[in-house]
């Protein structure tokens, strides 16, 4: 679909100038799915409704994106940015590796910006099969996989997988349920115990 | 409320026989209640429809459990008894302590029976306050701190909580997220890599 292609329906539709087209409405498009996608959850969050808060039309959102899964994919994107995840991880030390993953994690979530997006996965691939197999597919094969592949250790998916299953569930604990003394505790006390949980999975025996 | 309070609507009432009260009535109740939050989610749960599917009047449920809040603490109890679990993880060497809990843990995750209040838990809480709060006050206070009272380290409920997240976040990506190779691994691979980390956190240093 390009962005010529009419809209089923066009009731509504703003002219197309540049306040509706280009780089700028690309990234009004993914900021409204992250609202859209955090607030309402996967079921209730339409092509349409991203369109009308991004100001644009359903079309370019389209033309742009794709499916509605597509725009999850890309709305969440940014918090699993191979580009940035990858150096910020694996770059420096091997024996200070599972620190660095738990200082780039608990720093994205820490940050209001990129927490949104992460609490918009999380529950939406809890509760919708759709935005479960995005996520597999987009943050495992994207980017577990490429962690493991630097890896020297048996079963490195596994590990990363295991990894991973640990900074899901203190996410959920601190930033979702809110469980006390953790959704209080200093980030800094987080990682000190973590990181060698973390190093342990990622470098072990 | 007692069972003899009026129910709002009696359309459809059924009449009181030993079918309709006593403890498998209420054993009844708490399936149906489970079955309903693991499959409507929190928000679409509603104490008429768990009495529907009891086969029982809305007051009972009422009677015996009070209000939705309260039926769905007690239809997730079974699964964090802490009359069950104290013992299965509390009980035996203390060096051992961290894969008791990682075994104790994943058999009840590995069986359907106890897995489907799990899930309803996780989800529920995910999306919906008044949940979260249920585990919270439920799970947090009941189990976690009985189980760090009973750990001579510092922050003992802090590093309770750490191994629930982890415990949390591997119940996630394996059985709701489904991310391979994890969901498929044997559950003794996983009590393996998992038991050091949990021993950890509950007894070092």
């Amino acid at each position: 679909m390009t962005p010529d292609t009419p809209a089923p329906r066009r009731r509504g539709r703003p002219s197309r100038t540049a306040e509706t087209t280009g780089p700028d409405a690309r990234t009004r498009i993914l900021e409204a799915a992250r609202t859209e996608f955090a607030e309402r959850g996967y079921d209730k969050t339409s092509v349409r409704g991203i369109a009308k808060a991004a100001g644009v039309d359903a079309a370019l959102v389209h033309h742009y994106f794709g499916t509605k899964d597509e725009v999850f994919a890309a709305a969440i994107e940014v918090s699993f940015e191979p580009a940035l995840v990858i150096p910020a991880v694996l770059g420096g030390p091997p024996d200070e590796l599972g620190e660095r993953l738990a200082r780039y994690f608990i720093s994205v979530w820490e940050n209001p910006v990129t927490r949104a997006p992460l609490l918009a996965v999380i529950r939406s691939a809890l509760t919708h099969e759709a935005a479960a197999k995005v996520l597999r597919g987009f943050v495992l094969r994207r980017l577990l996989e490429r962690i493991a592949a630097e890896l020297d250790v048996p079963d490195p998916t596994f590990r990363a997988e295991l990894a991973a299953s640990h900074m899901i569930g203190i996410a959920i604990l601190r930033y979702v349920i809110q469980a006390e003394p953790l959704a209080s505790a200093d980030p800094e006390k987080i990682i000190e115990m973590v990181a060698p949980t973390l190093q342990r999975y990622l470098t072990g025996r």
